[in-house]
């Protein structure tokens, strides 16, 4: 008598059939006549519920009738198979124990709850079928991130979270001490005293690990990072938490165009695999989350990207017979509704790159028209922008004279500038923010929905 | 003509024997006669450096003589098989092209340099073999990580890092603020006014993902954590840093025994692969950072790890014929020199399990003689205790009235005291320091040493 997963169970049935078995799991749901009753077993280890058969020869028959939903129990019984109804197998129990009674307060009753409600409960939401869907296909997506650039030869790095660097702007950058802040902040000379502080001097948490990254690939070739990042916009929108997670890859010897291969590379890879390994979960997602979910990723996967000039989408954009609210410049961003017109211009993922410079990053390779520099985003039908890269400017005067022109301090990166002296190369990277990304696969439309325990302005429960 | 990476030269030698290649890395060696010369040139993707031989039919003969250590190249040449040499192929150069001269005040000259001034260029010293390997096998592990909890049908949890529970005690927990350090904090009735901080109320970098950890292992059956956490001692040895990063899975319906057989497992597993995939930096960690290093994991993977009761670790300690610095007592914890003793005493990893409960934590199941805990700390050869778990107390009762003997706010934990309530398991899990596990993996004897970018008390550069 084995004690099996519920996965292997639904995978290999054909070897369990007619075998006894012992399961343990929580109560998805109990219905029950006079002689004998159905019970729903989940384990966590798999999307579906087992179906378990009981009747009225157990001894603890109608105590089993009045187990409440998510008690805890271990089952032993028959595996049977059952072809001609909807379920493939059922067990037929011969004994049923419980092991805790799960309090009639539960607020996870069998009736559908709003999103809102179940983030007041994060602790107990990834029991219902949706977030249980959604987690666990984070969890898959952030293996096959590793997978994909482990396969492909990329060293991970874990950058540091703690910065005293303030070149991101520490607007954005939370502060981080050890200081008591329930009492007076030591001072010296009408200052705060940071040599007083943990680090001795005044540290933030980091909104990037890029500039670290490029540091590595100068020694790995390519590399990437994945990790937490905590940012203090104070945006209450669907798209914005203070809390989440980034891939950042970084790859010497590679230009602009090389850097579009692998995006795009990289996003076939993950939505192609993910298709594979969680069928149950996306085709949950696709019938009560966002319709035509699967046909998406799987046109996604045999799309081939379009690449244009920035230049090229605003004069798509001017040429467009409908009224923006806002109107598309040359020189600017483009707004969401914009990234949705180009996608749909072209039926598919569109590269945008070659921006102008004045509203792109310092880092970035400044083009030979003295105007635009090579960064490029990749916008994707239905989500908009999910990756933002370029190609770093390798050039040690254009880099030092492009930040002293926005009046960055060139010291306190000199560390990052040294890459610059010592064997530049050309190279590239970009940034792909993991919950943007989730939102794309699963079709959630609030991030709050795809972080176990999102932290967003005046949220911070559990 | 294809553009390759060293490692595929490497790994697949014979497929280019006599082509013509292009390889584009950066100048490790230079040496040269009057006719002819050799670089011993590495792109990152690999170990090992690929010797080139260049002669006086170059055109650029002259300038390659005087190419700097790491200035960055491209190379074409055919690949030449040299059996009777050290090196198992060369590839004689058509061409050498420069891409960056590297400045002549590159730290990294051919010469042997101490840990700590490598330090002091953590930027630059993944780019040495010592830290190659390091920082690859770090790379690897973690890989391997995620492999073998996604394998065995974990889901991976991102749990928060932004925290408001002051459980763990706030002592060893940072301030998280977007209050501006440099003005006068907002007061209100004599007091920090957190209302006005971005959550509405204090916040702090989490020091462990355990609580959360089990919220979604009621959810999945198992799960695993592995992210960055932040502490604040200030403690300047060679086993502590401020940020590093941690393994924590947790496991429902699994007993203190069933989580001995997973931790035993899981380190077999992780140590038989970064053996198979890291020969060439295990190699160089065994040589040149810790004698017999190899010969200590082959042997941890076929050994049988013992299990016993720190009662009877102390009996034996007790016992044993020799002064101690500290000396065992029944009730408390073992010191480093005790681990030793009991590892070399066994000649092996050794379990020690059931500790006295007023020296552990609050969670930890409370075994039926009411002094002990089920917790369980591994200790290892050469690196002591490198992961601690616990079965934790399922009962809500017991927790509860454990917590108000030691005085903690039972209130704000609810949510976890809830996985009591609602469908309670026996559960367990542990936490592994990744950093602990690299230094006994690679030999490294200073955790700043397998960090890219350490952070401890009074040091946060780059």
């Amino acid at each position: 008598m084995e004690k099996l997963d519920i996965k292997e169970l639904f995978k290999n049935t054909s070897k369990y059939k007619d075998q006894e078995i012992t399961l343990q799991g929580w109560i998805k749901t109990v219905r029950d006549s006079k002689t004998f009753g159905f019970i729903e077993l989940n384990d966590g280890s798999f999307f579906k519920n087992v179906q378990i058969v009981f009747n009225n020869t157990l001894s603890n028959f109608d105590e089993i009738c009045k187990f409440t939903i998510s008690s805890s129990i271990t089952v032993t019984g028959k595996v049977v198979l059952t072809p001609d109804a909807k379920q493939p197998f059922e067990i037929q129990a011969t004994s049923i124990e419980l092991f805790n009674l799960c309090d009639q307060e539960y607020p996870l009753q069998k009736k559908r709850h709003s999103f809102e409600y179940l983030r007041t409960i994060s602790h107990l939401r990834p029991r219902t079928n949706t977030f249980n869907a959604v987690f666990r296909v984070r969890s898959v997506v952030a293996f096959l991130i590793h997978r994909y650039f482990q396969e492909n030869g990329y060293v991970y790095l874990n950058s540091p979270i703690i910065t005293c660097a303030d070149c991101e702007g520490s607007a954005e950058m939370f502060n981080l001490t050890k200081f008591n802040l329930n009492e007076p902040i030591p001072q010296k000379d009408g200052k705060t005293d940071f040599s007083q502080d943990l680090f001795g001097k005044q540290t933030f948490i980091t909104g990037t690990g890029q500039l670290h990254g490029e540091t590595f690939a100068h020694a790995f070739g390519k590399i990437y990072t994945f990790g937490p990042t905590l940012r203090t916009e104070n945006s209450n929108t669907k798209t914005h938490a203070n809390e989440f997670w980034m891939v950042e890859p970084e790859i010497c010897f590679c230009d602009l165009e090389d850097l579009m291969d692998i995006e795009e590379d990289f996003l076939k890879y993950i939505v192609k695999n993910v298709l594979e390994m969680c069928p149950e979960e996306l085709e949950f997602c696709d019938k009560f989350i966002q319709n035509s979910l699967i046909e998406k990723l799987q046109k996604v996967c045999n799309s081939t990207f379009t690449r244009l000039d920035h230049k090229e989408a605003i004069d798509i954009l001017k040429k467009a017979d409908r009224e923006w609210e806002f109107k598309p410049e040359y020189g600017e961003d483009l707004a969401k509704e914009h990234e949705k017109y180009i996608t749909e211009y072209f039926n598919g993922p569109v590269f945008v790159k070659n921006w102008p410079k004045d509203i792109k990053a310092f880092y970035m390779k400044q083009n030979a028209d003295g105007k635009t520099v090579a960064a490029v985003d990749l916008e994707v039908p239905g989500a908009g922008e999910i990756m933002g890269g370029s190609q770093r400017e390798e050039n040690y005067e254009k880099i030092i004279n492009r930040m002293k022109e926005i009046n960055m301090d060139t010291e306190e990166l000199n560390w990052y500038l040294d890459l610059r002296r010592y064997g530049s190369t050309i190279h590239s990277g970009f940034g792909l923010g993991f919950e943007r990304l989730l939102m794309y696969i699963t079709g959630m439309e609030n991030i709050r929905d795809v972080i176990p325990f999102p932290r967003t302005p005046g949220n911070c429960d559990f």
